[in-house]
């Protein structure tokens, strides 16, 4: 169970528990490398006026201030100047930045892979922290990026997520030259305030979203209740697609749409059966993104929020003439850890690296104890050396304390054993040749 | 060579440039766990009451405040509150709000790494930078640590320091107790005011530095020969002891410095030959170490400054009455990345995970194209597949410029195989059999 970090919305791990972040990590890094994303890294700060740019969020920027700034209203001041540093608080911006800087060096279609923390000043919750690590993939092109990464990154993010110890989850996917095409099809011309509304439907129910786009957008009750037909369709399959021409209506961007979405579908669920849904509800983000829409519940942890989500921008960033289209996603890497701690998905089979300690006879054997040590470390055994020849229970209390399985030890022969404290079965062994199990060479993260 | 980070003090590197920063991260992870230290991270984020608590180094934090805080002049107000949130400028402050904190959680002596960025509003210079990345060891203890493991930690970072792509460094070690000792011993009481004017020795010369010592801190020309005596004496191996007896002096916690720095000297001059040197000139961090301090010059970079440095403290951290002993070492990681980069002493092979490119036939190919890249994953081969039908000749040179060692294509007859495009050799393959050389398999990180 996670501790309670002394600072709300800050949260820290024990060493235990930073296993099972490290696993996460090490997972992703790996599914992504194997996918052939890049790494990169892109510094804490931004200037607001980087972070301000789609003037959406500044409620939750942290903004710099030197503490003991010769101008002591400088911080104060500062707040109107868009050259003020801040903490970034998604990695899309700065990613953007990094892309249009360095365009000359990059080669494109670019694929990078970013994990790192950022940071937004909102009111903590469960789910909801104020520093927080996210992973994000992304490809992105100079010019045209072709739809087919759309399908790619569904795959990628599917795989990924399969990875994790954590429990079924629903890879949500729409897309918003669907829902855009269809709405103006049955002539709604405010799809975005149309969107707006059905982004309420989980919250407020059916009947209240009619309201609302009769009452606010001036729908006629047919037009209401098409916009809701099509939200409540959900499949496993593209069959969605047959749902959507059962209601009758026709608009070119729609069809564009259906082709895309049918494209990701069709490819995801082969990929990942199970896993992957058109859910045609889905709004949230459609007012940035310009096709593909991903979001990702944990299945019976609804309530946590989507730990995935992320779309196709037609601009992610641009340059003079030159746009750079993107198609990506960003996972809650610290939402996904602070749950499988919570609710114990998995954990660590020991808390320590260590697999061995080197236990010492008398002092002077702490030399030839650091020679059997090297000879372990050198074929990977994690191995600690014994910091006093203390008596041989106290030195194996230290080891079970730490939660050490093996200790080395040299009998009154002169001979090399060692002794698994778990069983206490010991036996004679060469530092140059002797390997603990598999599952003891490492501390082992275990699914519950 | 490294690109201009366009804010001047935060470097960020290009993808090839980052593969290196990886390889370094990697390898100082492994050596230390190898070694048996638990990864902890501490949340980026103070209170300054918490940073500021040895009143040293306030003009260098980062303070936080909400961009749109209610009151607008929060920010200039918060200086002067203790629980103002700041970024941590290192990572030793963070560790031990973090020990006695959880306390109760860990078992000592406590063994930990940690790898983080850290955020100082200096201004930037070469190898010195705003944003950087520091990677710490420290063991610490409740109630008391045994000196062994100031032994333990030359020998850790010796080794760690070994296994990465630099020059020949020198790790130079001293003694508190045995400077103070000495000083003490030859009738000078104000051993912090000798230590002070010890530390300018490289930059006002020893004539200067007498000056400094008789006329500041009222010592003969006997005592200033003999302190200036102590600070020349610089050994690869034990022989200091006797350099230092030599000078005649008698003192009980010189005598104490010298048994601690001789154990710490024979064991590290075994194990990392040549790279250790007893320096009985270092002063600085002698002012908060109690015991062995450690600092690191790249050799034929002195000029960059220490690359890591540490020392023992009596009390890391307390608690009531409870003391919580430490000793540890920071690796400056950008500083070193930094100079890998910009002398080249080491580069990736590629700039992009990807060994294999999988070319499409037509369109119709991709789903097949997908499960040969999947089978190639599966064994841990990084794959990309081609989002577009484009002519053979194409997309082998999107392979090439992206850095792609090897495309793999079907044949006229529907058979497999993958072509070397540096070498042009081509030869049948089976998705689930074929393997590239170790080499191509992963970018390597080649020294020059």
């Amino acid at each position: 169970m996670a501790r309670n970090a002394s600072l709300s919305g800050f949260p820290e791990w024990l060493p235990e528990e930073r296993l099972v972040e490290q696993h996460v990590l090490d997972t992703l890094r790996r599914t992504f490398e194997l996918h052939g994303f890049s790494s990169v890294e892109t510094r804490a700060v931004e200037t607001v006026g980087q972070l301000l740019r789609k003037g959406e969020i500044d409620k939750e920027v942290y903004a710099l201030s030197r503490l003991q700034d010769d101008d002591g209203n400088a911080a104060a001041a500062a707040k109107a100047d868009p050259n003020q540093l801040a903490l970034h608080f998604d990695l899309t911006v700065p990613f953007a930045r990094y892309v249009v800087e360095n365009a000359g060096y990059l080669s494109f279609p670019f694929r990078r892979y970013q994990i790192q923390k950022v940071w937004r000043g909102e009111r903590p919750q469960e789910g909801r922290a104020r520093e927080f690590t996210q992973a994000d993939i992304d490809v992105v092109a100079d010019g045209e990026l072709p739809f087919r990464y759309d399908v790619e990154l569904a795959l990628v993010i599917a795989e990924a997520l399969s990875a994790l110890p954590i429990p079924a989850f629903k890879l949500r996917i729409n897309n918003r030259k669907l829902a855009e095409g269809f709405y103006r099809g049955i002539g709604l011309s405010d799809t975005a305030g149309v969107l707006r509304s059905i982004d309420k439907l989980e919250k407020i129910g059916a009947e209240a979203v009619a309201n609302l786009l009769k009452n606010e957008l001036g729908a006629t009750d047919e037009q209401a209740a098409k916009a809701l037909a099509l939200a409540s369709i959900r499949t496993e399959d593209t069959s969605f697609v047959a749902a959507v021409r059962a209601l009758g209506v026709t608009d070119e961007l729609m069809e564009e749409g259906l082709s895309e979405l049918e494209q990701v579908i069709a490819a995801a669920v082969k990929s990942a059966p199970g896993s992957v849904v058109a859910d045609l509800s889905i709004a949230r983000g459609l007012d940035y993104y310009t096709g593909t829409v991903y979001e990702t519940v944990l299945v019976g942890h609804e309530a946590l929020g989507s730990i995935c989500s992320g779309g196709r921008y037609d601009a992610l960033a641009s340059k003079g003439n030159r746009k750079f289209p993107g198609v990506g996603l960003s996972i809650g890497v610290t939402r996904l850890v602070a749950r499988i701690l919570s609710q114990e998905f998995a954990k660590a089979s020991r808390s320590v690296p260590t697999a061995v300690l080197v236990t010492l006879v008398d002092e002077d054997s702490w030399s030839d104890a650091q020679d059997v040590a090297a000879a372990l470390r050198a074929r990977g055994i994690s191995t600690e050396v014994a910091a006093k020849a203390d008596k041989f229970g106290k030195q194996i209390k230290y080891a079970d304390k730490r939660g050490i399985p093996y200790v080395w030890f040299t009998d009154e022969s002169g001979t090399h054993q060692v002794k698994d404290i778990r069983s206490g079965e010991q036996v004679v062994a060469d530092p140059a040749v002797w390997m603990p199990p598999a599952t003891d060479l490492v501390p082992q993260i275990v699914q519950a």
